[in-house]
């Protein structure tokens, strides 16, 4: 059941601007879905959007509230209760990506029955999946992997398909976490399926298509996070991908969420999930690199993208520092349009 | 919530005894824990254990009545309902490893809160899951791999425990899918836990021990199966073991479910499992293999089993042929007592 767009963005009363940070990557990857946000008092964040009443985002022709907010342990407010379900009863659908459910509200799931609308819990996958067959489908694909959590996978996808985009490829970025599923208007949050089926939403996530299209798969963990390894094998089988790309932060003290624990090297990680992702892709290559160096200077980012770039032979970048240009012209010089 | 045997062994109206294979499991694991069967009109299996009413099961002082049948689509028959509903009413648990939930019989749930009894769904996890830390823990383990599904891991295992308490050992199984968890009376289906908690579930199956105690993990899937090797990878990581046995079905034509898809070689399956072993037990190693020969006479068997010892250096045996003896003992020589 996808999203629909546009969006009328809900801040809550946000303590800061990270907190609402899902809100900041929707605004800023899909400016023309965003028509307004919606503050409380006491909010501190601000994306620069118009604010706005449910009546003003009515007349705007928003369809669907999102919640872009996160609170300590991922609940509604008690605050916000009473907004969510003016919303529905107003008729629009309602989006969260919180571990709270919005099913879990007394009362709103009866309120959206009868005005019609939609609750999307996007953490919480609903569809019926199969278990993954692993049988090549037409279409190339792209996906993301790391040497740990949170290095940057979303935001690598994400740009390199605004850039295949201007390009004029054919490009979609598949989601595959919460944040990713608000930007995209769809998706499956493949960490929160049942494990039997994580190859399998991969597989559902990024069907068939046509052979120049490209699939951007967002990708999740590290095949060397002993916590999450799990997700990130299935979801490489399940994507099949013809290139991988490998995202990375350097100098990060240690696994996230593990202290004392090592990241692994460049070339393990390129080496073990190339083995991996070859048993349903034979082909599969990795194509470039992009590394988070928001940590470092601007000499010491480029000396480091450069150094890596001429070691592996391949493009490495920061997508925020330099953009994904060298990573889509390597795509295309490998593989064609 | 541990299973209380003795149990009685519901076999409803299994058209043959592979139907029954889950009871004939438990009964040939576990016969200390089984007092009797019950069968309906038409039940073509038997397990040679006394016939019992509900009447006679409670004499017998059995606690528990295990649905051990397996009918098509995993459902719970129409015509087992009025008999699970008077089990429960009798003041019985009752466990079913079926993909249809005793708790969602109708009126079962509520029944069991008044006699104040359990229901236990073991396919189903119900209990709170950790994320997996990676954290090394005391005592041993052995964790049983495979080139594919259904090559005899729960079966070794449950040998090699058998084996180790003959021998005086601290030994204890560790079930991982739901017929391990009839017999165990007690486990996680770890291929049905939320996919960010494989690694935490196989954490919390196996906690910490005597220095001197082996858990033998009941392993799932294989790391070269296209549609279930996140589960096996987050299994070998949360494990965390000492030996692993890798397990093997010679002359299979394909990957179990996907005709056409060739099994790994040994070679591969040794490399891939330790290296991935490696990185939550730095130790890891393979201790010897159990092939399942049943396809082969026993001249062939015989052969093939001494020539991969000696090819490999390590011992393979066919557990249902030649027993596990030779494991324990390499185990043993490896670990010491």
């Amino acid at each position: 059941m996808p999203l629909h767009p546009p969006y009328l963005l809900f801040l809550g009363d946000a303590p800061d601007s990270l907190a609402a940070k899902t809100a900041t990557g929707i605004r800023h990857w899909r400016p023309e879905w965003c028509r307004g946000q919606m503050r409380l008092p006491g909010c501190a964040a601000d994306l620069g959007l118009p604010d706005m009443t449910l009546e003003e985002a009515r007349a705007a022709d928003v369809r669907t509230l999102v919640v872009g907010v996160a609170n300590r342990g991922g609940v509604i407010g008690e605050s916000w209760r009473e907004i969510l379900m003016k919303a529905v009863d107003m008729g629009f659908d309602v989006a969260a990506g919180l571990h709270e459910r919005l099913t879990d509200v007394p009362g709103l799931v009866q309120a959206a029955q009868r005005a019609g609308v939609q609750l999307h819990d996007v953490r919480h996958p609903t569809g019926r999946l199969a278990v993954a067959n692993g049988v090549p489908r037409s279409g190339r694909r792209v996906l993301a992997v790391g040497t740990d959590c949170s290095v940057g996978k979303m935001y690598t996808m994400l740009a390199m398909e605004r850039e295949m985009k201007t390009r004029g490829l054919k490009a979609t970025f598949r989601a595959t976490g919460q944040t990713g599923i608000l930007i995209a208007g769809g998706g499956i949050s493949v960490d929160a399926v049942v494990a039997d089926f994580i190859s399998g939403a991969a597989e559902a996530l990024s069907p068939e298509n046509d052979a120049d299209h490209w699939d951007l798969i967002e990708g999740q963990g590290s095949l060397f996070h002993p916590s999450y390894a799990g997700v990130s094998l299935g979801l490489l089988h399940g994507a099949q991908p013809d290139g991988l790309i490998l995202c990375h932060e350097p100098g990060r003290a240690h696994m996230r969420g593990l202290p004392g624990r090592q990241l692994p090297s460049l070339d393990e990680c390129i080496r073990l999930n190339l083995e991996c992702a070859r048993l349903t892709n034979p082909d599969a290559v990795v194509v470039g690199m992009a590394f988070n160096t928001a940590g470092l200077s601007t000499e010491a980012a480029t000396r480091l993208l450069g150094q890596t770039a001429d070691a592996y032979g391949m493009p490495c970048v920061d997508p925020v520092r330099t953009g994904v240009g060298q990573l889509v012209t390597a795509l295309v010089g490998r593989f064609g349009s």
